[in-house]
């Protein structure tokens, strides 16, 4: 077993392997080619009787499992969101390995606890969110949306639900479109609201809420004797970076004391660049609010930053506070009673390491970098008017599909752009993902990678060309 | 901001610091003594404009964050349950904070989930569960636990409450005792139930649920017209370690077809003995199981072992396919499906590193001589007859309180030992922490702190006689 000695030693190993990666990551296929259970054949069905060497573990850590390691800190991932990492974030993560405290309370380390209030309010003030808003860091957008469901059924039963369960309001329904992320839905059910009473309105050309549509679908809801209580709507679309029109919708909520939860897990972090914030136009009327830091903030994941209006609601929903956790300071907060785990990670320490390095105007700096190489990278490409825009381009994403002349059936269209990412991420240097959206089949493209340059967007740039001319080819072969 | 070359130099001053901070960390309070709020006021109110050096964020980590820790990693570290790191466990997560991945599905790192299934396979072996449980690693029991009311929830209703919500399933009970975990009751307000129908069954002396008291309560309840779903066995509870009968409430759930949880959060690990194997007889019944391996397993937090006896059902409740996440291989387990967060850290690899480093027989040596460590000290601490056992002792925890003779007021007994708890602490060198039990004040003994010797024991011996001495001094003086 490892001592104090040889862990020094081993650990100077790891992080010297870390910096190797991260410096030669484009050696490695973004995503590996690896066929689905050989690893899991390759190891023992059992845990070894006796301890082995950590050098041998390690040897078998390079040669087993980093060949199948997706990379995602490489510049070429640019599939689904970015989960970023970055020099300063890994310090971060590797002093709090180190430490090994759980930020349950103030009392389970108060330096967790003060740093966290600390860096959300940086946060809160570096994207122009509403004074009063404070925050705390979940894990996942999922438990941060999730937290918010209940803590908008709980206002609206005035914590009976809670307290007994949904006798009396069982006619609950809630908003969001068919863009919204998944996890709402998913969350609705965990909460007991159900997945038929989450109501998806209509959405417009650029994939985004339509506001009188809310409205509509309030009034007959309430006619029919339902209980309107939330309404989800989101900054960026995971699919093609939609923005709900807040200030509309936040004015509905206003009307119809409805809940408003605002979901920017991805385009949250461009509110540090003030020519974005207009999309924050009406943000005064929401009570919770949730960004990933993780995504497109350079902070290891997992790092998701929940802000609310109204604090006390929030504990009064989910705080209880046991006789063997019985804590000395009633002054402080108790993150613990911010959320549904008990134990919590110290995250707020890798997020002060990134906000400190990068300053406020070095991350503007990187997004802007991002968003321009994105912005001429869609340029170029669309010079090609083979190549069709299929959602109003913004920030550093955008969705295309390849639309040869000729054809114009649907269906062969989303078969031919199929094929296409697949061939695109056949060459290993790059990840996409693809998307459906109206039954049409895109390819979308996020430049966001902590370390992607100019030089990546040229790569790609010949790659989706080459690709697309591939395919004509072999489409006229046949 | 750091590059490649300065994060190196960074990261080797990281990991020497942890490794110095290890091995001297008992010149640390367990407990640091600050001011709430004097952290966050000596903080900047906002994030720094320009980027900041590295050396200068790690000199305020050592000054200004690190005389605010409460170090867990202390050997004196005896309060609430450890969250214990170890030195392969560190390496993991360093490994990990590197590699920067998100084990969300197979294709966004198919290492990531088949050695989450390893793993899990090795300690359902390792620790005698059934053959056909199938394991998932979430961050805290409370998630754990919460994942095992929903599914129990859906399996009653059918699936409909995911569906359309409570219309007709909201009567639903469930069962546990005043002892179990507070996260239990937390997961049923979330999940709808509400905290009024989780019914607490009376214990025996031993604090440990009566199972014939549960078979009334049912039959109560069903008479009543409820909906008897789910009731939750504590193997270990908190507050004194009691374990429930598991075997005699395992048939009342098949009888009565509710859904099984054993909750054995802290316990678990002491399965890896056989010795205590038998606090398992019944386990076949049980639907779900969990025990965190950040707890007594010497697995840095986060790492709760979630165990299910039917994954087709887990997934049933839990999954969905949007089109932004369409997956190349519909063979593979894909873990977002498994729990409530989308995105979700590789937690396997330290466990993989801790279970191949201790090995099997590592692990069973390591817990065996805490239990020694605690039992002797436990004998030498009883044999002055002032010190009174508040409930069975096991394995490497217990129940005392200071009780010396003439004192026989339970109320004065209460105040003497809370101020005895914060007499112990306050020396710096130990920290326990106290719960209240049926009225009665008594002071938790946990020595399971991954780097604990004898010699630890031995100072904890002198410090709690000394201290009560001091209260009987302080006493008589008055």
């Amino acid at each position: 077993m490892l001592t104090n000695e040889t862990f020094r030693n081993q650990a100077h190993q790891v992080v010297d392997w870390i910096a190797d990666y991260l410096e030669n990551i484009q050696q490695y296929p973004v995503k590996p080619s690896i066929a689905p259970g050989a690893l899991r054949a390759a190891l023992p069905d059992e845990a070894p009787q006796s301890g082995e060497a950590m050098d041998d573990i390690w040897k078998d850590f390079l040669n087993m499992i980093v060949p199948g390691i997706t990379h995602w800190q490489h510049p070429g991932f640019m599939a689904l969101f970015p989960s970023n990492a970055s020099y300063p974030g890994i310090l971060g993560e590797i002093a709090v390995s180190g430490l090994g405290i759980n930020a349950m309370m103030w009392d389970t380390s108060p330096s967790a606890t003060e740093l966290e209030q600390t860096v959300m309010e940086w946060l809160r003030k570096a994207t122009g969110l509403p004074d009063g808003m404070l925050g705390v860091i979940h894990d996942t957008a999922s438990m941060s949306t999730l937290t918010a469901i209940i803590s908008a059924r709980e206002r609206y039963a005035q914590f009976q639900v809670n307290q007994h369960g949904f006798h009396g309001y069982d006619k609950l329904v809630m908003y969001c479109t068919d863009q919204t992320h998944y996890s709402i839905e998913k969350g609705a059910k965990a909460a007991g609201i159900g997945a038929a009473q989450v109501k998806k309105i209509a959405t417009d050309d650029a994939h985004a809420m339509i506001a009188t549509a809310l409205t509509k679908q309030i009034a007959e809801d309430k006619a029919a004797g339902l209980q309107p209580f939330m309404v989800v709507a989101t900054l960026g679309t995971t699919s093609t970076l939609a923005f709900d029109p807040l200030e509309g919708i936040g004015n509905i909520c206003v009307e119809h004391k409805l809940w408003l939860h605002v979901d920017a897990a991805y385009a949250g972090s461009a509110f540090f660049l003030n020519e974005y914030r207009h999309f924050l136009q009406g943000i005064d009327h929401a009570d919770s609010y949730v960004f990933n830091a993780h995504k497109w903030l350079f902070t290891n994941f997992d790092c998701s930053c929940y802000f609310v209006k109204d604090a006390n609601h929030l504990i009064n929903t989910f705080s209880a506070n046991p006789d063997y956790l019985k804590r000395t300071e009633e002054s402080v907060a108790m993150f613990k009673d911010w959320g549904i785990p008990l134990g919590r990670r110290f995250r707020a320490l890798k997020l002060w390491f990134v906000l400190r390095n990068y300053g406020i105007s070095g991350i503007q700096e990187l997004l802007r970098k991002h968003i321009d190489i994105a912005t001429n990278f869609r340029n170029q490409l669309l010079s090609d008017t083979q190549w069709e825009l299929m959602a109003p381009p913004v920030m550093n994403m955008f969705c295309v599909r390849y639309h040869p002349q000729g054809i114009n059936d649907n269906e062969a269209l989303n078969a031919l752009n199929t094929a296409l990412l697949k061939s695109i991420n056949a060459d290993g240097n790059y990840y996409l993902s693809g998307t459906i959206v109206k039954g049409m089949y895109m390819i979308r493209v996020v430049m966001g990678q902590t370390h992607l340059e100019q030089v990546h967007a040229e790569g790609l740039l010949a790659l989706m060309r080459s690709s697309a001319n591939s395919i004509n080819d072999f489409k006229a072969l046949r």
